[in-house]
């Protein structure tokens, strides 16, 4: 392939399509074809808002973090792939040698690279470079749709690795998007045995019940007791409702971003019950275990997905959520032919 | 129910029915009509050896302590359960004051007063008596048989629980016998992604395959890396292989007993790769997890029962597992009339 | 000694001395005569507000809870200590079966007899029964008024213990109280290199320099960056410019209790920094350890002592922090004869 | 500086001084003066027997890793230090992009480039070039000597944060080696209060007591109970005694290497009582916490220097060991003249 065709952000509410020269792969990287890249909130509140806190678009971006495709060549010292293999990508190559790097925190490296944000253009395109170690062999039981979508599931997979979900907890996750979905499923391939998944959206609940969750709740419905809070609302609100359900030295982890850097929280319940809080940024060393639990079906990542769009379209795809109250994961395939 | 009769062993290889007098449910004592108890290894090994390292036998001894039935009365101030309630039973009830308790590590209590396990009488009987503490509701979903099995089932949780397994781990439990096989399905329950299990015994490995071990293996087969050991076999040799399959900064549990103290380990695998060794005694704080696991269909602890036994035929089912190398685990049914 | 005399609070701001009928030890308990009792933030509380949030004095009260004295009767089966020895009494008695008590966290046991909380009396008097395991044993080398001190020493080791303070560490102190120098120090016994206390009593900043703080500031002061703070102030400003300060990945423990039951806090750069947060409740399984920290020498909690009363004076005790800014710590001593 | 002078193993027994090419600082690279090197047991081992395990002298090699000294040139991009400034040196540098190096445990790569270790170059030279993420800034209260030791201290912290030792332990070291005698420093700098050293050398026992040991105690003394052992004798009889004094669920950190790949263990100990087994493999993320407790003074690293060597005298310093059983920790110091 020669062309390298890209959905580019001009400025809020701004998407074109234009030709752009194919990345050069440097050294141990590889030149990965896109076949499949999935749609997320911080793409879609860069094309609505042109910022997300102090990350501001100040250039023609591309968008697009979670993609899958097939490598087609490859730069000096790159072994690890052959040239035709499907691989998904990690999107963000932190520098491996700072403090947080060394540490094994490496989604904390303040030099990451990282697809789709400013000023590093991401995979709504035909063609990506990136290191060969954060492309991943995809088995040929995952589907390159799939591969894509390992990335919300890493969300997913820190998410309940920070909230220390282990056999036979009692689970809640608050707010039933994509990730929250992902989230419920991980915890349920973890060994949660009550899953209990809040919203306030009818559709988004029953498809977190025809995927493994024990109950779902509106807000305002009585909680119960469970031994981790996962909350992907972003609504304070919420947070503190969920902290309330915890018990004692229980942990709750906060992956929705809400409007304010600030929020009320119940310190007292906090200091009471010794309960944990904190939050996540991305994820670290999740995607072999991604592909691990996709691959041997514990987590249904298909589920989500509620439209698919060709590259030409992938404005239209910015703008499904909005459109579409029962829309929640949407794809673009830069491979399909424009209708 | 007035009458008491219980499997009693009076020398190796001498079991008696005999009849004893109801025991008195002491303060926050409930009195448990036992409907089933599960022989254990350590069962089997009194039963032929009269001890078990420092336990010795001295006097007539009820063993059993696998076990479920259902509370027929209360002694003073017992208000956990009602008279009729279904219940599976905790066999070591611990000092609740000691370093140990204190630290949660219960069940390293010097203290602990735990059925079977001389001079404490167990369960092959028709009644006992438990602090209401230890004993737990059973739900519905639950049989009784499923209630004893909750004892092994703890072994298998607590053992993953120090393997530390977590979501997409790959798990290698070696020895197929009752405690292995729930500890790789606790393992899968858990996340574990492959889950290999070695023996030498064709019908367990089969067993294994059929309650989702992902591979099953016989000694000096390849064994690939894995990130936790699970050894159940109690052969030194086979914990020294499987330690050789943990990758770096991985864990090994050590689960069955050798039949010597010490053992040869390959300590220079250890310390080049970081690996951490331990071994486990009964469990703590697994009952409520095992009955969310079996209850929500996580675990499947029926699979491993192979044989069913009247209480006057006790001593038949002491003698199964040398008869019938078909046989895992075996149940006593005091409540079952003798045939 | 028969007699027993107490100071008894009646009503906000009306403490009587009493003589009580001594109290009775039960099985496993011991009689101890009190030497020395230091006077806490919340016994002050009690006396200014009558409550402290649920917990509300609604009959004559025996404030009191850090304690020390002399073992001089024991009731049945009681045979840690010998009548004669000098002991430091954990104030806090919990069931030992709860879910809490069995995994080790007895300070969250909701059935906890604590001293000096209503409806238990406390240790303003002259004698005291406790169970045994909750009197330890003091060294020769720890005076009786350090034997009461093991109690906020204790809170200090928990907070430390929360904030996972090592070797190499930099730890933020905020609030120079008795807790917050005492933490100080444990963090600094615990291998704490950089040791910032923040506060606005220059007394209290003296005070830490002189224990072992490698600087201190007062707010608004540049905080550079540390690996733990241990929130001692009880002011959520403080707390949002203490998170500020955490490295990613680092951990806050909120010790002070504030007014309010909720509080702003920076919930973005928790997120961001992947922050954990979390608060205490009392301690568990901290009596060795304060014992062994105080008597090799590396904590002296004798620094934060600040004033001396008897028994009859307790009122005095209790108003001695609202009189004179360079109170920090006051001791009760029962033997001593009034002036 | 343009001479580079080198202490060359050509053979078993066989060093010789030789001029070498200065290397040349790659990019991200500062080339350093050398000042300072400790002689490591492994030096002296590779000198004796031509090989540790697997890494075999198979060219001739330049040992030494324990080194400090000043920053005389930097490579392209290399920002981090200035020329002139005093540095110690991490000496492995490890891949930064594999598994283990992702996980946070960069001391377990396998494409590790670590001075000293066939077929990598040491430090026993005038220059050497390393990145400089790996060179850390000396404080001026440090020497050059202290500088290098910075190594062995890591390889003591590392062995303390395995075994976890906190506030209130009692610790035993066995085997009073340079690095036994540090483990015990930051064993108590870490908070250890019972710090018990076994060794059969008088000498060492000695420093041990002068630098810190609550008692010391040669094989065959009562050990008593401790929460954590730190074996750097390499005897497995020592490990064995050692494993038999922890307490439950204590934990027990191999250092020291022993004569066979395999040793005979207390595993019945290790399952009754649940205790934690590991090894330790160089270090990771120690230098910061090294520099902090030397620089603190909490570490006192000169107390095992026992003896200073110019570089052609290497050879001597190699056999300073074997020569006087008071040695303990000798140092080259390639910018003495000889004699």
């Amino acid at each position: 392939m020669t062309r390298n065709r890209a959905a580019v952000l001009h400025a809020v509410g701004d998407v074109r399509i234009e030709e752009r020269p194919p990345p050069d792969p440097g050294p141990r990287e590889v030149l990965v074809e896109i076949s499949a890249v999935s749609v997320c909130g911080s793409d879609v509140h860069y094309y609505e808002h042109g910022r997300i806190g102090d990350h501001v678009v100040r250039a023609p971006l591309v968008l697009g973090h979670e993609s899958a495709g097939r490598v087609v060549a490859r730069g000096e010292q790159a072994t690890r792939h052959a040239v035709g293999d499907r691989v998904t990508l990690e999107p963000g190559v932190p520098c491996g040698g700072c403090r947080e790097c060394r540490a094994g925190r490496y989604n904390l490296c303040r030099d990451v690279v990282f697809f789709g944000t400013p000023p590093v253009d991401g995979a709504f395109a035909n063609l990506v470079a990136i290191h060969e170690d954060f492309a991943f062999a995809l088995p040929d039981s995952l589907s390159d749709e799939e591969g894509a979508l390992m990335e919300p599931l890493s969300v997913a997979i820190w998410a309940c690795r920070k909230a220390g979900v282990r056999a036979g907890d009692r689970v809640l996750v608050t707010g039933a998007g994509p990730i929250g979905l992902l989230a419920m499923q991980v915890a349920r391939a973890s060994g949660g045995a009550e899953l209990v998944v809040s919203d306030t959206n009818e559709h988004r609940l029953g498809l977190a019940r025809r995927t493994g969750a024990t109950r779902t709740v509106t807000p305002g419905d009585e909680l119960g007791e469970v031994d981790a809070l996962i909350e992907c609302s972003g609504h304070p609100a919420v947070l503190a409702g969920g902290i309330a359900a915890i018990r004692p030295a229980g942990t709750a982890v906060i992956v929705g971003m809400g409007p304010a850097d600030s929020a009320e929280v119940p310190l007292s319940l906090i200091q009471n019950r010794e309960i944990w809080v904190t939050g996540t940024f991305r994820y670290a060393n999740t995607y072999p275990t991604a592909i691990a639990l996709a691959a041997s079906g514990r987590v249904d990542v298909r589920a989500i997905v509620t439209g698919r769009y060709g590259l030409d379209d992938a404005e239209a795809a910015l703008r499904a959520g909005r459109a579409d109250s029962a829309s929640v994961k949407v794809m673009v395939l830069p491979g399909l032919t424009p209708p």
